[in-house]
């Protein structure tokens, strides 16, 4: 036990059998397919950094709970230091993969029941809290990988819960045993759950009364049986499938539906159930820091987006055009925007009753929002000062060929003193960062929409300690 | 001869020999390779829609010229009505086709032509306007597609045409012969190019003394000897060549790039040959025009972006969001700009020596502009309102599959009158609106370089009236 | 009879008796206040142009309904010449003066009766129109200029007319006598209501059963016994009576407050008395015609303040510099945007049942957008641009004076060559157009809230179309 | 000593006998001057908050250098938390007096002064720290407010200081002497001069080789003999000398242009004397400093700027519009923005060699690029959702007079429970912050020009870094 390995983590989740479909197939090897192995290797990388010794101090700390060195994905915040640990831990691997290492969200759950759980039991002396501990101490100690299972399908989105003609677009409890329970339903956007070794359920939205059989939180293995993992399909992911024009030489995302199909989970993994009126709370306490772990890790793609815009025009020749170098400006403006509002809102964070630490939600999202903008422009600016080879660049099967592969690389030559294959490389990371839908839609859509993350900086202001400043100076006495 | 039909196109396009790479291999059969004729049915709509009832007044007129009925994509602008026609058709055919249908480029090189070669001969006394009034007389009684050969490759963009180690990344003449000439170089994005019948060739940018070679305007089919049509990857090819998840259930667009490997011209199709100052003057009525047709399709691609968002609100149960309705309403905006800045551009245009009409170039580059920007908004609003499932959505084989699909089907249900299918096909097609390469980058590249579109309104600006208008306010006698 | 000379109109409102207050004092004198007069001379420019060989052909053309030549500010629009022409003569004027020329309100008012009056008669076979035609006459035959009274101070936004606690805040009918009606209300914003012989007074908003008394239209002189004209704040107002510091050496403006206190008004000056649904087609038409003739005449002042930018560089010795010009060309771009959009809502116009000329809405609306957002992003540049000295330049009344005087010349001397006093003059002007409130605020409010101008290009696009192509692409049946 | 009152603050001005012009008189009694008191009570409000419980703790702390307790506004940041609370101090004096409160560009200089004299004396082996400490106790001892002379007028901007056909362009010595030195020259926009009790003069830029006269730091008490302050004009100005319609009712801002003309300093007073090399940085470190302070004092406005928006949602009863609600949380968004940059700048900030705490640069700067552009989006969301009288709402003056006052309460009424006095005094208060020059558009030139905050993020920023993430990536091996 402790601290994994990279071949370690690998190893381990081939001793998974997780039931997963793709492209209309059963996939039985995980671990080796291509597709699938690409977004592996995004969170591996999460265990190869913490045993670097340039980022092992920034990875890996002691887990009060367990007395060990643990790797700080699985450490629910306990001071401002961890706090402000995920950002930068975000920032420098989103720069080290350029898409999404999948391994946030778990973490996120991780300390949102933290919180959560320590929370309800206060209220109705349930043992939720010890139970997540118990869940906590076995993540810690076998250095495991979880997944956050949060957005439900939703069915007909003008409709509650509890309205839905098919309940099941809401993940609910089917039947409550001695020993556990049952639920069925289903989860979107499940990104890297079988990069993981668990699932952990949380509810999607706030709940009212007659929905307590959908207020749930719980975890289970990825293989549990009656999961189903389908994953969906990505904009380039024939790519990985051929093991050409990747772009990403060794990284990639992927996001299934997971179906629980009648998945049974035992007493001591469940951690909310029936408690309809913390649902808010749970979620809410996700969302933020989920918001916020993008603020890191979007601010570090933005990095290397960057270094792709700066090496093409290096590449090009056009190292010197003034409007170029403008546009890298707006695109580290937009990267430190995300950073500096983020790591402002771990700074800012405070201690829960249960002793985990907890940022500041008006900040978190202020970064989100911009995320939700921003990333698009950054990839608008990359792409522009790249040039228009992102759009329709010769495949390396080209490169390979005889007749035409001489011609490519005498007409794709750029600056003089760089050869033509280090520029279709760039251009082809480029075409990645740009264009894989995968990631580039989780700056939108992902830790809830654009919408979510407004009306939380609203509802989190104090919008009537503004409005008696304005009248203190206006001269009204109210 | 005269009009086609779109099976007469298609079978005429058969009857062509080019030489064409994709992926590494030799394209024997163009038409029917399911990649290529996504993006050849797109053309092929041009000529449909000139058939049908409701759309014929609009795509179709008389060419004094041949005193014949001619589609209007072979027809230089011979007044205002022509000019504005140019914007409606475009924007009609996006909106039918929701990619680029690929027949724009062809027009705005006869446009350019039918101006420059006329001012050459005005100065020269050389015959290229003569030439090139039969070569148009051959497009318009076979009603024939050209292809803009405009973009050289350009090598190391810091150094101009003569100065670069290899000559040949600025398309040139290697030798000139009693009946013709022999040129050597490479374009890129070279848009529908086997969906066209002739490659029409231009400058790529200004030139000077001692830059005669590159100076070339011509005409070649696309099977001459010596050209390679090299078709490069986009995001989402695979899906046309495998048959499924589309989007598009109709058409797409790809964007070779063409190789000249000593390609003979005959003299009666060179339209300029060495006069290096009409180069700026070619390429800026070409890019005038060029950026005034994405006014008109590109709206008329907002459009349909913004049905499939309303369309989606429908089906997810999100119709009355008041906060999506203000993202369509910024869609709307978007197209309307876009449009209205290039149909202002069409009424205000005027007479050429030739008789051409020729466009306001600020008011067309103004929309380019926007275009450069406001597609990439337009696409990140109309994500925004769909939802997630962009990014990751199952196969339809995943459909088939006896296993999955109905679970599949039971959890991809969203508003409850609105079969799940209908639900997955238009996010497939917000898929492929929002995430295709080899469209969306053409919004930013398309026509030119977003620097390039900035230069020409300040340079076609009067700035010495604007500095006089606020000299009088200020009271400030010069 | 016939076309006003400057001083002609001048003369005519010194004939008038309006009421008028102005920072708590009654201004009896208007034409010689110095703060009124410069709103004057904005207006008297429009008389003035008229009269000028350049600018004759643009403003002046022969009136059907007289048959003699008319200044177009008093001519509904007769044809797409028309529409055209509104769009070019406020970009004109808008550059000549800097500010509003404060008499497009009234030909607004004008277009939307001959289209209203018209449309009414034929369901009620009310006499309105031929009303509305002998005060036309009246107008051109004198050469008058009207003023909008559209704009109800309103009360609480959230009752309707009828439910307000003071019925008084809408405008409405109190008395109806045989000789005419006696009406009650004020309007705010009366741009020039003191420059203009008549007020013509319009609903603000659409009205329902119940509010018959709020439907009115109708016109009365400014000095008709009862109204008063309040003269508001506006930033630099008192710089207009002190006739110093004033930036624009020639013109300003001003709103008034305009309060009817139990007005008459003859029937033959009544064009509109209790057809409750015909309101929101006659604010509907009048807006739609008022935001497009911001179009152009914010567009002229764009270019004013791009050539005030312009001149600041070549004083301070930054022309030159690369990142300012990018800002004059994102000036540049936004007028253009303006008066694109603006432009093609007149070329796209279509004729009414009345023979009056209307404007295509969504087009001017999608204008009208632009403008309320980027007016105070060319603001913004043009501060930028400029530099600091717009926020604190010294007084001339400092220039004057012997002890710093000569200190200030000596220390405000930018580039060599130009004279301090001119930079002077110059830093000047740039403040009053970006920091005078009338004339910018209108940029925001001027024809209706931003708000009422996105609803209007939703209402106003044809989203079934919009769906039915997206659908058509997906593959779906419908 | 110690801690000043706000009396005794304002008493201690009084016994200054600075030499003043405004509107080209000379102002003999500065503190009683109305236009000027506002500006005074600006800065007293820093003291007033000191002595108030609510506010002391974050004010007030021990000075390590005097051993006694101080003004934070004196105190040079000797650890990470002395940063952070220059943030929030910052923010919070923002919003309490709705514009500048002019007391932070000293404490900037103090910052800059106590790292760069340091490294100065290190290079030098000179003696500017220990005066600078001296300066530094005397300044903390009695409670002083400093104003930073950095600006210069600059002349020729294409030129540098010693290339100037007039080299007092530039503020420089003109003699040296055994007791110190004579200064000539100007700076511009010295905010807050004559509430302050010294002016402490740094250089505005680099300087090279042959510019030695140019490098100076020192302080000279603010009515030193040959000092004069300009007091220019400011958009609302009047307002404050009439006493009527100031919207702020106690507080406002003013910005002399401060002439040098032949100032003697003691050298007791010189803390830096011809050190070229290190003008960059003394620059370069203020700047930081200062670009941050404004993070924080902005977002204060903006919060206040809020609360009169959200106030005037009430009043008008338009507090339940979804549009406006949305345009409120772009408000608060844009406030989070730059307080969390600059919060992080501070957090992340590190200790220099003279013990002094640095900021991070890049995220101050990040914070003022946003100050920038969207302080002017701010306000104009808040004249949107405020509504057209900010443009031209009647006089206080109107209010009183007997014929119309009544009236005005009558037709301004809004929401029926808010006395009218109310809804105008929010509407004044609105005018105020919107369209004061003095304060708005150092939202744009404070702490340098746009362009200079965008050099500074690319400067700091490690792009190589960036460039070998993405090669990494792309699979480049350099």
């Amino acid at each position: 036990m402790g601290l994994k390995t990279k071949d370690e983590y690998i190893e381990s989740l081939r001793q998974m059998k997780p039931s997963v479909y793709m492209f209309g197939e059963k996939i039985e090897n995980v671990v080796d397919n291509p597709r699938l192995r690409a977004g592996i290797e995004a969170t591996a990388a999460t265990y190869e950094l913490a045993q670097m010794p340039e980022y092992r101090d920034l990875l890996v700390t002691k887990s009060p709970l367990i007395n060990e060195l643990v790797n700080r994905f699985t450490l629910p915040p306990g001071s401002i230091q961890d706090l402000v640990a995920r950002v930068k831990i975000n920032r420098t691997l989103g720069n080290w993969v350029g898409t999404c290492h999948q391994r946030c969200t778990g973490l996120d759950c991780l300390a949102a029941l933290s919180i959560v759980t320590f929370d309800i039991d206060r209220k109705y002396n349930t043992k939720y809290y010890a139970r997540f501990i118990e869940f906590l101490k076995y993540i810690q100690k076998n250095d495991l990988t979880a997944n956050a299972g949060v957005t439900d399908v939703k069915g007909d989105r003008s409709l509650s819960p509890k309205d839905q003609p098919d309940p099941d677009v809401y993940l609910h409890v089917v039947e409550k045993r001695e020993d556990g329970i049952v639920v069925r339903g289903a989860k979107a956007h499940q990104t890297g759950s079988i990069s993981s070794h668990e699932i952990i359920v949380l509810p999607t939205r706030a709940l009212q009364k007659g929905e307590e059989d959908f207020a749930l939180a719980f975890a289970v293995p990825t293989d549990a049986p009656g999961l189903i993992h389908i994953v969906g399909r990505s904009s380039l992911d024939t790519r990985e499938l051929d093991g050409c024009d990747c772009g990403n030489s060794r990284y990639s995302k992927y996001c299934p539906t997971v179906i629980f199909d009648n998945v049974f989970v035992p007493w001591d993994r469940v951690f909310m159930c029936g408690e309809v009126e913390f649902a808010q709370e749970m979620v809410a306490r996700f969302s933020a820091f989920h918001r916020q772990s993008h603020g890191g890790c979007k601010s570090g793609k933005i990095d290397c987006m960057t270094g792709a815009a700066l090496t093409m025009m290096d590449y090009n020749g056009t190292a010197k055009a003034g409007h170029l170098k403008q546009k890298v400006i707006d695109m580290i403006h937009r990267a430190e925007t995300l950073y500096g509002c983020s790591l402002a809102a771990s700074y800012e964070g405070h201690k829960e009753p249960s002793g985990t630490y907890f940022i500041d939600p008006v900040l978190a999202n202020a970064s989100k929002i911009h995320e939700g903008r921003e990333m698009a422009e950054a990839t608008r600016l990359m792409i522009d000062i790249s040039g228009g080879f992102v759009a329709d660049l010769p495949s390396d099967r080209d490169l390979e060929n005889e007749n035409i592969g001489p011609l490519i690389k005498k007409y794709l030559k750029g600056a003089s003193d760089i050869p033509t294959e280090k520029r279709i490389k760039m251009y082809r990371l480029v075409e990645k960062m740009a264009m894989e839908s995968a990631d580039t839609i989780s700056d939108i859509h992902g830790g809830g929409s654009p919408e979510a993350h407004r009306i939380t900086i609203f509802r989190e202001s104090n919008t009537d300690a503004k409005k008696k400043a304005a009248k203190r100076l206006a001269g009204i006495e109210d």
